[in-house]
């Protein structure tokens, strides 16, 4: 399993990196890190290659922990251009002349920091080399104005026949030839454009190579070589083939993005998907909106993943899904401004990846209380992609909001009976936030109260305080240790001073909190009884510091929020 | 006072936009919006302007509140596109097909959502007019390669002569001129590149009309009626100066950026301006960067603002001073990646933009604990800004990021003397927090302990707790309510149990923060007494919820936060 397609698609750049550089000394940059497989293979992890995204094992990013060949952790999209900009500045300040290379994905270019990064060095006039990898094939299909654009470049095969030719030809000249290529060259005005068209990337100031076919291996070598003895920054832009050499993932890359173990053989899943609550979410979102025409639907590139792809099917034609690229920060701003002319944006985005929208939530949603609905997806441990995606800060980030209320369904039910709750608010950011995967079944008959919170009370003299996935936890925790109420918050923010009175009422609080312990809800609360003169005694079960990769199952239990160690705390409480 | 030359330079666009468009039903969005003022002025808020930027005032920044012309808040950089584009789309969605125009400066268009904007509106096809105000002059001078890009075509006012001579001569062909024009026009060959040149904005699926001079007002009309009846996206070009109209201001835009009442006779300030935080601590870096040649400076577009420029003037020829342009989440990765090639880049940002860099902080830095320096400038009230550049919420939302330890100096000695411990740090976000404008008189001699917290002790049974500059108060507030010790928290993040354990040692405690209550370091406190099983009462002043423009003083009173305030509530504490 893992990151199969986009990998696929670069084994031959990986093997001409290797052949023209000298690394570690020079330095590899991959955005995202989803192509790096083939370069662990071959810088040292071969055999721990088996122990790819699983507990203890190698990780499916580069890690600077884990090798002195990955420069750099990249998780998230569009931050090549600026870690190797940042490394190359600090190297030539110690007289470290050694190349530094970003390889950028076509899907990464649609995020705005690549374009600061293309701004930066660009300006900056330093030795650098970009290498646009151009599948064509974001996660989802790529949007935007640069893919139509790239697409144009991408046909031109003699791109650079046609501008050497013309420049040959100026140089051919008797006698005036020379200085006419000079003045022109060096012209600020239109006639060079005229003369000697350039790319998107020429007005930056970059050296442009391509087309190049990036399933050849010498071609990649020649281009690069000429990059290394360019002065200056220069972008490649090759042309690759996404699952390259393995037909099934050729025919639907974005089957074969991110896949979980299958048949090599058939190309089908050992384990076929079971329900989840993406799934959930996106049918759900489809059935309102076909009721209530303001519902439009946003994604940052995530179509498939957060379970958009029903909403796109019945409504993209008619203009109510967007698909932003990889654009967080624009997704929530543009979702604001919808809200103001009287739609009701809906945004389905990663935990993870909201992180990057956090002023745009405050600045553009919140202060004048726009009326946007997050459906905040993978939210809580993640698993096998490990501490870059984890979904552990938005309940705590987005609680230092003010006007944002936020839901935690236990079960698909909830789901969606919260999204309606979000959809039918009058004004402010309304968030509902639910894992990865599919709803424990024990909860599948839970009903939704409707309330802020709900009491699971045996007459016990112990509370335990959750919300979510955890819930679940929580009761099995609860009936093993015994003599302890259940309180499962529906509403996480704001805070109900209702739970926190009824709170009150008991002599030990506990809060499992699937969730960063700083700043979160469960110190919230426990801020609250303190304030409201509580002489109790508190637990909070929550995470501190990063979490690595393995299963759900097994960080869950590392993190003591399983049930066993749940019942375990409970104990140890008087 | 306020943004006066950004303002001058946009006279004749105000009054060309006025003429041409049907307001409010057509929407004008302004970018940062420091160039509304002639538009409030004409938009119905000319009796009241003389209350612009004070306390019950009208905004310096356009607010959906104030009037029905002000179609969205803007006050951070670069989000006027998606802004224009989601209203844009929803008005379409409701069959409402008058005109968005956003006005955009060459400084806002340094930012990732700028271009993130124009890949969406590009691709969407949609009637969107975007001005591109060019007056070559940021906050900072503008960086980068986009703006030598439009310093190139800028300067060729033939540019559309150019193209339509061209094509006008292919069409005056016989015969074959319409067919050979429309082959031309519609090939994806570089040929069409050849024959009709096209710009930066053109490859993004944008007509492109300019440049054009800013200051004509028939230009602006004529070339705004010519995109008005374009079909699809135009970008419209203009050439402006800043500050034009008053000589003073021309001359030094970047000082007439933001100003403090002045004489308009002599162009100087009422009140010299005295010592500032920014300022000491520009100074403070140049003096440690002599010393230690692996401290470089990175700016967001704010070399004057963050006192940087005393940095800038020495080392800028040695490269190790780097204004990345308004890319605030640029400049965390690059500093992060500067960090792990050994440099120890310090990165001086506004509490309120930093907010853009959540992501960053934790995907890029945190997680590899790279060594960077943040120095967080204008943290706490900034008073006539308002709403969008109150810097309320750093301390809540670094608390919740890993690996972050942050300081927070009451006065200049201290500033120096945290600044170097950032430095020093081996790894880690090291950040420091400082309030817009100077220390309080009244601690100005007031010295470093190198302790994580002081104990202001008088054998008092209530404690005060709070950090910052809100400490000047909280001493005063003690000492008139008597009774009081005082703890002064040096370092905020993370929270030293030695203070959680002190504390505990009085009946009752008092917590005044200058910054958002939800998640924020008093709770955090509180919570933590709570874990501690502290049995007193507690009591916690801080912000909640979005604090209007006023003076800073009367905003603190207003919160609570000043010395009578405090001292009131310590009176209530029995």
């Amino acid at each position: 399993g893992g990151h199969l397609a986009s990998n696929l698609g670069v084994v031959e750049l990986t093997l001409a990196l290797l052949h023209c550089f000298d690394l570690p000394e020079d330095k590899i940059v991959w955005d995202v890190g989803h192509q790096c497989y083939s370069y662990k293979l071959l810088t040292g992890r071969y055999d721990s290659f088996s122990t790819l995204r699983q507990e203890n094992g190698i990780s499916g990013f580069p890690k600077a922990a884990e090798s002195c060949y990955d420069s750099f952790v990249s998780g998230h999209a569009s931050t090549s251009v600026a870690v190797a900009h940042g490394l190359k500045c600090a190297m030539e300040q110690q007289g470290n002349d050694h190349f530094v290379v970003a390889v950028i994905g076509d899907g990464s270019f649609t995020g705005g920091m690549a374009y600061e990064g293309l701004n930066n060095v660009g300006k900056s006039g330093k030795k650098l080399i970009i290498i646009l990898n151009d599948n064509e094939m974001a996660i989802s299909k790529n949007e935007g104005a640069f893919a139509g654009y790239l697409s144009v470049i991408r046909s031109t095969n003699n791109y650079f026949k046609v501008k050497n030719t013309v420049k040959k030809m100026v140089l051919s000249l008797p006698v005036a030839g020379k200085p006419l290529n000079d003045f022109i060259s060096g012209s600020k005005t239109m006639l060079k454009q005229v003369i000697y068209p350039s790319t998107f990337f020429e007005e930056f100031g970059f050296t442009y190579f391509g087309p190049v076919d990036g399933h050849s291996i010498k071609s990649l070598c020649d281009v690069i070589e000429q990059a290394k003895r360019t002065d200056g920054p220069s972008i490649i832009h090759i042309k690759t083939k996404k699952g390259k050499g393995y037909s099934f993932a050729e025919n639907n890359p974005g089957e074969f993005h991110g896949v979980s173990k299958f048949d090599i053989a058939t190309g089908k899943p050992f384990k076929l998907p079971s329900s989840n609550f993406s799934d959930v979410f996106g049918r759900e979102l489809t059935a309102l909106a076909e009721k209530d025409k303001r519902i439009c639907a946003i994604t940052a590139a995530m179509e498939q993943g957060t379970g958009l792809q029903h909403f796109s099917k019945a409504f993209k034609n008619k203009g109510r899904f967007y698909d932003v690229g990889i654009a967080e920060e624009f997704g929530v701003t543009f979702a604001s401004a919808m809200s103001a002319a009287d739609a009701v944006p809906v945004f389905a985005v990663y935990s993870t990846f909201l992180q990057r929208a956090y002023d745009q939530l405050i600045h553009d949603a919140a202060i004048e209380k726009r009326h946007i609905v997050l459906g905040i997806d993978r939210a809580g441990i993640v698993g096998d992609d490990g501490e870059t995606h984890q979904g552990v800060f938005d309940a705590a980030f987005l609680s230092t909001i003010p006007n944002v209320t936020m839901y935690a369904p236990c079960n698909y039910n909830e789901l969606r009976a919260m999204l309606k709750c979000c959809i039918d608010a009058d004004s402010g950011i309304m968030a509902v936030r639910y894992p990865r995967g599919g709803e424990s079944v024990d909860l599948s008959d839970y009903k939704y109260s409707g309330n802020s919170f709900d009491l699971i009370s045996n007459g016990g003299e112990k509370l335990l305080i959750t919300y979510g996935r955890t819930f679940d936890a929580a009761l099995k925790a609860a009936e093993t240790a015994g003599n302890t109420d259940v309180l499962k918050l529906n509403r996480i923010i704001p805070i109900d001073d209702a739970a926190v009175v009824k709170a009150m009422e008991y002599r030990n609080v506990v809060f499992a909190e699937e969730g960063i312990k700083n700043g979160g809800i469960a110190m919230q609360f426990a801020a609250k009884l303190m304030l409201n003169g509580y002489k109790g005694n508190v637990s909070i079960r929550a995470i501190e510091g990063f979490v690595a990769q393995s299963s759900v199952e097994s960080a869950l239990k590392k993190l003591g929020l399983d049930s066993g160690s749940l019942a375990e705390l409970l104990n140890t409480v008087e």
